[in-house]
């Protein structure tokens, strides 16, 4: 099974990585897309959080870091995957979740989107909390692999 | 009774459709009203969504397309009705809806919201999903009728 | 517009009323419709529970009380009515209200399910949580009728 | 990735055989398992649950039917699977959901649980609410296959 | 402040010793209220679950075990508290809660709850899961402290 | 015990002033802390919004107003409190104040955040909501104290 596991990782946290490296254990090939969303203002640019992500998942051979704009399911198809990773948080925006893979599935039917919970210690993260909570000079260790938590520190003096 | 159907119908959905068709069926009049928000950019301006749901409901006699700015209660007093239609998606801000229409009661207790409940096959459906998704280029056509497709397609080459 | 109001009203709350008050106002007659389910144990037996409504209702002219057994759309087609009405609290099983809406939909595309929003001071307001307040002696004077509270004193001695 | 599709399936609904199909389209091999819960009371016992399941799918190479009791993650292990396979409705026990994948992530973490998103058309259908529906009476024509309906006429009279 | 936790503790898990210990540090007094709820089926009763408490807890100078029946306001009044605790999972019965702390106002204005969030570790635990996995034979050591593991493995043979 | 009850204010409504009474009545010294939000668009400025809640608190012995920015949990630290105080609605952000509470507990875990719930007839009410009814010319005065009122009706002539 190739799978896609798509999102704007600006930045990549630890709720990611446990996505990453518990799908890249039943997935024979797992594509993580980096939208390259021009219309929001993001962070780190995308080939910044491309050069994390593969930093991150250089020990997993099964995993490549690709980035992609428009469809989510035209990517899906370019790159020959039918399966779409999405975690899911119990404090998270569930209704989204649920409407873009009703939506997706609707679009292109051959692509399924299956949800993994994130790990108990990390429901309640997310890369926009990061980020506040990094702007407003706090510790995100807890949040984030230390080569984003340089990465950081060095956009929020 | 007479109903009020507000929205922005930016653009006007098969779910939109569905709840006009079956309010249509037990109000004796139904007036769409089309929200005039100069603040929120739309992709469509006042006077082409009206024209857009005047022809998409000109076959049912008892329904008319206005537009209003302010209060919707003041509107919905204006116009001699005293009933509120709103359609609830599973997969939707439910909390807004209910804040909302508690909201529009202690503004004027004349006031009533009825939800309707989407029919299942639009649960997901959503004016910005569909500027969204026909903005990067896919295809909606079990989304909107014939007419918001073509216009669709003209805002997004 | 000839409506159904079905509920287990075991006992009637001020929130059931706060519906049937509302609803009365735009419906032409309104039936409400005690559910006879035999299955399940109820404090007041349907014809009690039938008994209470009457009196509570009895100055609403467009206002009558029925009792069903057997599928719900079945009960409103028969007594030649195309609406079913209940209440919907922030804090309810809505899930529960949606599936059966849907469901009765699917069992019958001529019912439609109108929800109103229950009234803010009775949004935490159940038939259940009063038995179980009267039960353990609370005062529930705030909560049900004043002919309510006298028969849930007899059954709680 | 040899997958399990674990429920009570009393009985099999469309909503089931939805997630069947689309799940055997990314799993090597499916277990359905049906739980033999011998505490809760069930209208088809666990042999007439797996011939209805093994009629179902018997068009599916990669599928097959089994029962299981006790831990599901002790019965995953057992079979040599690793991954558990959900529906997820949005008018569904969302939260009950989640509580199971987490124990379950909690008592086994090499067991993992995808959910997939129950197709909108049987977003609302669940199997107690096709039995309280059958009961009462009323046509479950669109909610299970024609061998269930079947079934269904016999138990209720 | 004296403040209640109230709880049926059958049996008390890490979520409940974690939200004791907090609620330990800010209140002056914490009574941790055993229901005695005779109506229903329990596992331990409810002297057995006041000594695990009491075991639990006995390094905790200001916390002390009692057992209530009847209304939780009228118990609060009777120890001359004015304060409930009440921990709340993300993936918990919210609604429930909701409603308990709203009806207890409206019994008593003077009865406040408090809601604390159980910790990210612990937001999927619940007694009644403990008892279903302990059922069943797997290994809630995660779950529940070493003197209620015991005692569920005496009751679970 | 010393609380901090942090918020936007923008404007105080009756909501929050329920909160403020009902909370500076069980914490010894209750600390309204106004976000001072230079990114966010504010329709009073962070002076404004404490000279109102000056005024409405004046009677409150034990009730300071500050202002802050930066991270919650410092600024809780460095007033010597540890406890943050949190009205909660069942019509709201339910997820934002969840996912808040375990960040400010994985920052600084000495800092207990406590949720109350709001009173039923402020259910609905919020800041946003009040500065959207004011702005349409809607009447706000259930919503909000007279001297907000009287503050909105300058800005929205």
């Amino acid at each position: 099974m190739k799978a896609v596991y798509p999102g704007s990782f600006d930045p990549a946290t630890y709720g990611h990585l446990d996505i990453i490296n518990r799908a890249a254990r039943f997935a024979d090939e797992l594509i993580v897309a980096v939208l390259n969303n021009s219309a929001k203002q993001s962070l780190f640019n995308v080939e910044e959080r491309m050069a994390h992500l593969e930093l991150l998942t250089a020990d997993l051979g099964n995993v490549k870091v690709e980035c992609f704009s428009g469809l989510l399911v035209d990517f899906v198809d370019k790159v020959g995957a039918n399966m779409v990773i999405r975690g899911l948080r119990a404090v998270s925006d569930f209704d989204y979740e649920f409407q873009m893979a009703l939506t997706n599935r609707s679009l292109n039917s051959n692509v399924e989107t299956l949800f993994m919970t994130a790990s108990t210690q990390y429901q309640y993260l997310s890369s926009g909390l990061v980020k506040e909570v990094a702007k407003l000079g706090g510790n995100t260790k807890d949040m984030v692999p230390a080569i984003i938590l340089e990465e950081l520190s060095k956009r929020f003096v």
